[in-house]
């Protein structure tokens, strides 16, 4: 018999399957539950018992993951879990925002629950690299520590249970941004026949060159203090319509830069033309 | 008398005069001029010499940098200098498009004629991590090549005059996405009561991971050859309402997300589903 804690995988899509298997490799007993019950016939010729209700697969051990498409699914495996959870620590891993986090802890009162953000591809689990946020149950956090270190790198981020799904939905706001970005860049050079390969070097130095700036912009917004010497939102200003221009003079739609032109713009009209770009920030809720 | 290249700089503003001031540093014979001559006072205290009119500027010398404040004023400067560049160097370091460097190149006839692009702020000139690009008449290159490493690191792109600018704006467009990007992120949580510094290491530490996929996805851009086991363009497609429904929830704008939902949601209808989220780059030329 294995010492190692029982753990049961409810949701089998690619990500839940990876998870499965990452614990059957590390030795955890493993149960497992899915909608579509052929979806776990790999997983047990591999070892796994497979679970003929979620009450039963949650009943299978103390620690339960949830990693299925959609909240709706999450509510739904809760609802049919029932009575099941009294007392177990429910990890719900799907994908969703801060509020749904919040919802599902309540409607899994009665267990220890935390929520969790993946920061990884299914390829990466089990994996240097990858990462998994947690928030919610402090106890069931440090109780299954090292369980979940079997999957990922793993952070605890507070009992707030909506907090690792606003870090993870936060840290993907902010790649889409550099991916628009740098899908644009490779727009420009190609429309004058330079390869992305050729160019890439060149783009991916200087954004590592600007990420150096990053923790003292967020140390600007924390304080509020702005000043620049450097590049002041009045500069960028006036430098933008260039980028704007220039795209368009390449045949190119200058979609992606013009969020950003407006809220440099709409920080200079609030009087801010002297602080530096990352007072942009207080430009982006509704009331401001 | 110095054995070092003198150098003449057009244009005082906050980057022509740390320029001007590198070259003195570096024991270079500086000659300068500027609009309103007031602003040379310093600089000629330091050892530069002034010259009354920009032809006097430009035959002091061999090599003549023009920094002015827009593409107009290069226009001007280079008019007013009229045959006085004959068998000369001029490096226009404006910022600009490159239709304008090719303009000035055309100009500029009769002078070897470089234009380049400054990948830094002034206060990072003549020190390391500073990057100039240049592209225009090869031999002017190499002959002032180490007299353009006072400035900063130099590299030459090639004998298209646009080449610089067009680099140096299709860096400065990634960059604004990666920022645009990351000033929505802090929002985001700033939205939920989390400090930007204590938030900023987890985006940090993501973006940095994200990066080591840009040289693959410029890889696919030159290839076409677009597929994934990792991240489809379907996949992104369904992620991405969450992004906008949980900026709104938190009370922002969505603005800066919605480029890159629009982007990937037309890739998808043009049939790229299945493809990897690069392909959008296929999506930004007008005639897609």
């Amino acid at each position: 018999m294995s010492d190692k804690t029982p753990v049961t995988v409810i949701g089998l899509g690619l990500m839940g399957r990876v998870l499965a298997q990452a614990f059957l490799d590390a030795g955890h007993p493993t149960t497992v539950w899915n909608r579509t019950p052929e979806k776990a016939a790999d997983l047990v010729a591999r070892g796994a018992k497979q679970a003929a209700t979620v009450a039963e697969a949650v009943e299978a051990g103390p620690l339960t993951i949830i990693c299925v498409l959609t909240h709706d699914s999450v509510e739904d495996v809760l609802a049919a879990a029932g009575g099941s959870i009294a007392g177990r620590t429910i990890v719900n891993l799907t994908n969703g925002t801060p509020e749904q986090a919040r919802k599902a802890e309540a409607l899994a009162a009665g267990s220890e629950y935390l929520d969790g953000g993946i920061m990884a591809v299914p390829q990466m689990i089990a994996k240097p690299g990858a990462l998994i946020l947690y928030s919610g149950h402090p106890d069931a956090f440090e109780r299954y520590r090292e369980t979940f270190e079997v999957l990922a790198e793993a952070r605890y981020l507070g009992d707030d249970a909506g907090r690792a799904a606003l870090y993870d939905l936060a840290m993907l706001s902010a790649m889409y941004g550099m991916y628009g970005g740098f899908a644009h860049a490779l727009a420009m050079v190609r429309a004058e026949g330079v390869s992305a390969t050729e160019f890439e070097p060149y783009v991916s130095g200087w954004l590592q060159a600007m990420f150096q700036t990053l923790p003292a912009a967020a140390a600007q917004v924390d304080s509020g203090d702005f000043v620049t010497d450097v590049s002041s939102l009045a500069m960028n200003d006036t430098a933008f319509p260039n980028f704007i221009e220039a795209s368009r003079a390449l045949g190119l739609r200058p979609d992606v830069l013009l969020p950003m032109r407006d809220l440099i713009r709409r920080a200079v009209e609030a009087g801010h033309g002297a602080d530096s770009v990352i007072r942009i920030v207080d430009m982006i809720p509704e009331n401001s």
